[in-house]
C-alpha cells in the first residue's frame, strides 16, 4: 500500500484500490467533525500553506476548512502577480522558502507539472490542489469517494456499475482523472457522452478499455441515462482557446427533472464538480433539480472537506489520533441533518 | 423577542427594541476581551466564512477579528472576480457550497439582496456585512449601540436625545438603517443636514415621523449643531452615478474645531461611520478635532468589534458561556486604558 | 538596553550592540518550535495585524507563521487599492482603527516613512515590514543573525570579518540596513562590488569608515571574494525609474559554482535576501551552487522566521513565558534535519 506519512499528493497514478479503501475509511471517520457532532485539536499548532497561485474559491476553502476542522492554522497566499515567482524565482526556490513556513502545503497553480515540480524543492508533503490542464486529484478521489457514498446507500459497491460521463470531456481534467481511478476498480460500463469535438481523448478511452470496462462514446444524451451515475461536468472556459470556441458548446448537454423522469433510473444519481453554470444559456443542471434527492452535488462538495481532512491526516501521521483529541461542540449547529 | 440562536442578522427591520437591549448587554459584557484584560476561547474550534465580495477592510478585519477574540478560525474570501460566481453559479449554489464550509458566514457583497438570497440557500447562520445600496445591519446597531453608550457617561439614555445627522443622507445606507432602529425609541428630536439634491429619503422621514419624533429638514449646520449627537457622513463615492457629482458634495459640510465651539453643546458628541476623507478638498472632520473627548469616532469603531462579538455570540448561542472559556491574557497591552 | 516590551520596531537606527545580542538570543531559542521539536502556546488567544499595503509573499507569509508558531492568530489586509486609505483616509486614522483590531501589528507599505506614521496612531506595537525605499529593518536583523550564526558554526564572531556586497547596492534598501547593524561591530572589512551607478550612497559608506571598518569600492568581483560572507542582491526593478534601467545592470555580477572555486574561500558563505532572479539573463546565483554547503541562502530565509519571533516574543513581553506553554509536536515532521 501507498504509504500516506510524508508523501506528496501530486497525482491519481500514485494510488492503487487498498490505498483509496484505506483514505475513504479516513474520511468516513471524519464525518462527525465535518458535522460538527464533535471537534479535534489533533493538528492544534499545525501549518497549513495554502497556495493557490490560480483562483478557486471552492477548493482553496475547502482545504482551509479541513485543516481548521483538524485543529490547525492557516496561512494563504493567492494570486500569481503578487508572488515572488513573477520576480523570475524557481518554483525551487519558492518551494524551499515557503516550505519552511509550514508544516503542509496545498497548491493550485495554472501550469502543468509546476506543484510537481515545487514538490523537488518542499521540505513539506505537498498535496496537488489542480496544475493547470494536468490533474487536480483531490477532485477525483472525492467523485470517487461520493460514487462509493451514494452507491453504498443503495447497497451497492463500485465493481459493476453503470457510470454515465457528460460534456466537455476534452479539457475536463476531472473526468480524467476519475476514469484513471475508475481503471482500479472492475466490470464497469462506462459511457461517454459529448459533442465530438469535446470527446474524450483516446489515452484514457484506452485506460478505460485496458482495465476491462466497457466503454460506449455517443453523442446522444437520450438513450444513455439509464446509469447508477450521472457526472455532468462544466464547459470550462479558462481552458478552451478562446471565448467564442467555448461558448459553441455551452448548455448542449442540459439536464433538467423531465429529462430526468424520462430517460433516468428512478435512483440515478446526478453529480457536478461544481460550479454548475446556471446562466439561462448554460444551465448544466436545471434549478428544478434541487429538490431531487438524488442530485449529490452538494453532498459531493461537502465530501471534499472529508477527503481532505483525510489526506491531511494521512500525510501527517495523525490519522489514528484524531480521536484522541476530540471535545465536544458547544455552539449552534444543525449541520448534522442531513440535506440534499 | 428575536430569538438569536441559529438566525440570519439581514436587516435592522428584525429588531424590537427588547433584542436590541439584550444584545447590547451581550456587548457590554464583551469588553474585558477586546479590551484585553481577558481572553475566551468560547469559540475553539467554530470557523468563521468571511465572505467580502465587495472590497472593505475595516469590516472585513472588524468581523474576523471579533471571531478570533471569541477563540475561533476564520476562512476569508475576498473580491468578485475570482469567485464562482464569475463563472455562472447562482447565489444558491454559492452559499450551498460555502456553508458546509463554516459554522457561521459574515458576508458583503455589491448588489441589493444578494445576501437575503444567498442565506436561503445556506445551512448556517449569514450575517449581513452590506449588501450595496441596501443595508448595512451592524453597522447602524454599532452606531446604536456608541449613541447608548456616549450617552450613558453623560447618564442620559436614548430617548428624549437630539440627534443631527450630516452630509449625504441620500446614498448613505448607514444613516437610513440607523433612522430605522431611532423609531424604536421614544421623543426623539431628529435634524437632518444635507444638500437637498442628497435629501434623505421620503420614506425614511415618513418612518421618523410615524414613530413620534421631531424631524427638522435643513441645508445649514449653523443653528442645527447642538445636539446630543452629530453623525457626520462620507460622500461614497462609490454609490454615485459619477465621480464627477459626487464631486459637486465633497467638502460641502466641514466640521472643525472653531465650528464646535461656535455652534455645538460643550458635550456635543462627534460619530462618523469611517473612514473620514482628510484630503484637503473634503475634510469632513478636521484633524483638530482629535484632541475633543467627544470626537467619539475610534470609540464608535471598537464598539464594531464588539457587536459583532455579540452577534456571533448570540447566533451561536454561547453568550452565556463566553465567561466559563475565559482566561489571563499573559502579553503586553495597554488597551484597557481608554484613549480618545 | 532598548526596551522591547510595548515598543514599536521601525528603523535598525534604534538598536545597540547589546540589544541585538540580547534579541539573538531569543531568536536562538525559537528553534526548536520553527524546527517542530515542539511547539509553543504562548500567544494562544493573540491577534496579529498582518498589513501588506505593498505585496511581498515571503516576507508576509515569514511574519504570519512566526505568530502562529507562537500560537496567536493572523488577520491579514494585502493590498492598498482595496483599503480605505484609496478613500482618503490618513494614515492616522488607518492606525487608530487597525490597531483596536489586534494586538501587534506587521505592515509593509509602499512610501517611505509610512509605517511610522502609522505607528503614531496605533495603540498596539508596530513592527515596520518594510517601507518603501526607507528601511525593511527585520531584513537587515535576519541577515545579521544570518552572519552570526554561519559565522559561528566557523568557530568565529561577526568583529573583524571580512564581508563582501555585490550587486545594486543603491536602490537595495537590504543592504544599506544591514551597514548600518554592522557598524555596531569592530574591525570589519567590507568590498563594496557594484557598476558605478547603482553604488553604495555616501551616507552608508561614510557611516562605514566612521565605525572605524575598512572600506573597499570597486567594480570588480575578481580578486575580491575571498571574504567570509559573500552578500548578492537582487535587481529591484521596482525602485527604479524605469525597467528598461534596471534591464541595463540584470546580470551584471552572477555568481556561479566555477566562480566560487576560483575566488572565494573554502568556506565562504554565500548570502541572498531572496527572492533570486533564476531567469537566464539573471541568473545572480547559478543553480549549481545548490549544491555547495557554503549556499546559505535558504537557511537565512528560515531565520526570518525566529527573529520574526523574537521580535513578536519580546515586544508582546512573552520572551521568558516560551517554553512555559509548550507542548510536544504529534505530527510528521522532517525539519529538524537540518538541509542545505
Amino acid at each position: 500500500m501507498f504509504k500516506f506519512e510524508g508523501a506528496n499528493i501530486l497525482s491519481v497514478q500514485q494510488f492503487d484500490r487498498e490505498s483509496i479503501e484505506y483514505l475513504f475509511r479516513i474520511a468516513d471517520a471524519m464525518q462527525p467533525y465535518a458535522h460538527r457532532h464533535k471537534r479535534t485539536h489533533v493538528l492544534d499548532g499545525a501549518i497549513l500553506g495554502n497556495l493557490f497561485f490560480e483562483a478557486s474559491t471552492r477548493t482553496r476553502v475547502s482545504f482551509g476548512t479541513a485543516f481548521n476542522l483538524l485543529g490547525g492554522h492557516v496561512r494563504e497566499t493567492t494570486g500569481l502577480k503578487s508572488s515572488a515567482l513573477a520576480k523570475g524565482e524557481s518554483l525551487y526556490d519558492t518551494a524551499r522558502v515557503l516550505s519552511s513556513y509550514s508544516d503542509v502545503i496545498a497548491m493550485r497553480h495554472p501550469d502543468s507539472g509546476s506543484v510537481a515540480e515545487f514538490a523537488t524543492g518542499s521540505r513539506v508533503p505537498v498535496i496537488n490542489g489542480g496544475d493547470g490542464a494536468n490533474e487536480h486529484p483531490t477532485q477525483a478521489l472525492l467523485d470517487l469517494y461520493t460514487i462509493q457514498k451514494e452507491q453504498h446507500a443503495h447497497q451497492l459497491g463500485i465493481d459493476g456499475m453503470h457510470i454515465a460521463l457528460i460534456g466537455d470531456l476534452k479539457y475536463g481534467r476531472t473526468v480524467h482523472s476519475l476514469c484513471q481511478l475508475l481503471c482500479l476498480y472492475k466490470d464497469l460500463k462506462i459511457t461517454l457522452i459529448s459533442p465530438a469535438e469535446l470527446a474524450m481523448p483516446d489515452k484514457v478511452i484506452s485506460a478505460i478499455e485496458n482495465a476491462g470496462h466497457q466503454c460506449i462514446i455517443t453523442e446522444q444524451l437520450e438513450g444513455h441515462l439509464d446509469a447508477d451515475i450521472v457526472y455532468q461536468t462544466r464547459i470550462q472556459q479558462e481552458r478552451f482557446p478562446s471565448e467564442q470556441e467555448a461558448n459553441l458548446y455551452r448548455g448542449r448537454f442540459r439536464l433538467n427533472q423531465s429529462i430526468y423522469t424520462k430517460h433516468c433510473k428512478s435512483n440515478t444519481v446526478i453529480m457536478h464538480p461544481l460550479p454548475r453554470d446556471s446562466r439561462s444559456d448554460a444551465n448544466e443542471l436545471d434549478n428544478d433539480l434541487n429538490l431531487n434527492p438524488n442530485l449529490a452535488i452538494f453532498r459531493q462538495a461537502d465530501n471534499g472537506v472529508l477527503v481532505r481532512m483525510a489526506l491531511f491526516a494521512a500525510t501527517l501521521g495523525v490519522e489514528n489520533l484524531v480521536n484522541r483529541y476530540e471535545s465536544e461542540v458547544r455552539w449552534y449547529s444543525n449541520k448534522g441533518n442531513t440535506v440534499n
